[in-house]
């Protein structure tokens, strides 16, 4: 089967000028099929205390208020999203920036409202990618740059998560190519402790996850992540890497998933 | 040669709610292939006021600062377009948004600072249009939807005239496809009694044109947009209408413009 990556950037990289320059630049360099999922950073939530809307947080994660849907949907599909193609075309890379809607390549439906209303935001599985579209982009050497937007099928668009986005992609596209999917963000890897950028655990896989959540060493914010990755291999996609976005084609740099 | 329609709508169509989904509506119903382009409308002023960014205007053309870049590139790239995107996929209309660094679609330049410093706004010609890629996209089936940016070689976004992509799109389409160009505004088509929307020309060519100019029945911001048809039919564009949003799908309303 051919190789395919799926790399997902976060926002840190997003917010950082510099650090997203050398990142496209790196990207434009890899010379097989390709797509790149971008997250929001930090502008969307500056645009909107600048409009005066109020964001609404509940349990740590934020709602996506009829008012502050407009904005997400400026910010990611529009001013993030445009700004990374015309940067990859300038770096020789064929950058096509999609949201859900577009091809309709994701058709996703807004979260039920229990127990927790987050709002416009919506939920999708690996089924409602459209493969046809999104194979017939790559084979005509097009780069497909999406933003973490979505739509349903009565039009409504809807935020959504950029991680769940890459994941879905990477599972549905491995019954047709050899998936690589990369999450690039601002550590070196996943850390054995968080204070030391040294202490990569280069491999993680079924066998030794356990351990590493019972020993404490995968916690918090890392421990869905891990989760979905190993979802991910179960699914057929070939691996999945974790590092950092300075690191791209350092093929041995992070922390390597696999079954 | 086969039919294609390129179809812009002006800034009173996006603003209005209702109008707009009603124009879209029959937009999908249109079977033969088609290129939608739209313009900005007023939300982008709207929210560079309430970001606090005064708006410069030279000669009765607004500037495109800085600072006004982003706000114009978040609206129509982003909002604008997604929102008209998601609506045609609900209509069935398989629309995949664009703005002109997507798939370099089209290669702009910044326009020249003399005599007036319009700032970040973009000009091309037809020959910057990517016209293989887009035979490409129309072949699979896809409705290319356009939003009013554009960038150049280096990766600069740039704010660009929806006018001239639509007659540009047309007239580099035309060596391929039997095209017809229409703009759709608020009005029943060119009128001979601007307070009358029933005097509406039926039809202008080269012959009755100057005529027309000089009885001062053309005149002021129609005089160039009718100019720019005509150099459109002179080259190689089968016709070029306008007409009312409302009328999009009735072969008879509005003004034709031919040879």
């Amino acid at each position: 089967m051919q190789k395919l990556t799926v790399i997902k950037i976060g926002g840190n990289i997003v917010d950082d000028d510099k650090a997203l320059n050398d990142f496209l630049q790196a990207f434009a360099k890899i010379n097989t099929p390709k797509i790149l999922v971008h997250g929001g950073g930090k502008l969307a939530t500056k645009l909107a205390v600048e409009l005066a809307i109020s964001t609404e947080i509940v349990e740590g994660r934020r709602i996506t208020s009829e008012v502050m849907l407009p904005v997400t949907v400026m910010v990611y599909a529009g001013l993030i999203n445009k700004q990374i193609v015309a940067q990859l075309q300038h770096y020789q890379c064929d950058a096509l920036g999609v949201s859900g809607a577009d091809a309709q390549l994701i058709l996703s439906h807004k979260r039920a409202i229990e127990p927790i209303d987050y709002g416009f935001v919506g939920d999708f599985t690996p089924q409602d990618v459209n493969i046809v579209r999104l194979k017939q982009f790559l084979e005509l050497g097009l780069c497909p740059v999406f933003s973490a937007i979505t739509a349903d099928q009565e039009g409504q668009l809807l935020n959504t998560n950029a991680d769940t986005i890459a994941s879905n992609l990477a599972i549905s596209l491995a019954t047709h190519y050899q998936v690589e999917l990369v999450y690039c963000f601002e550590h070196q890897g996943v850390l054995r402790d968080r204070k030391d950028e040294n202490s990569v655990i280069p491999q993680i896989h079924p066998a030794n996850f356990n351990q590493l959540k019972n020993d404490g060493v995968i916690s918090d914010g890392m421990l869905p992540k891990i989760a979905n990755a190993l979802a991910a291999v179960e699914q057929k996609v070939h691996q999945v890497c974790i590092k950092s976005a300075q690191d791209l084609l350092k093929p041995t740099a992070g922390t390597i998933i696999s079954q």
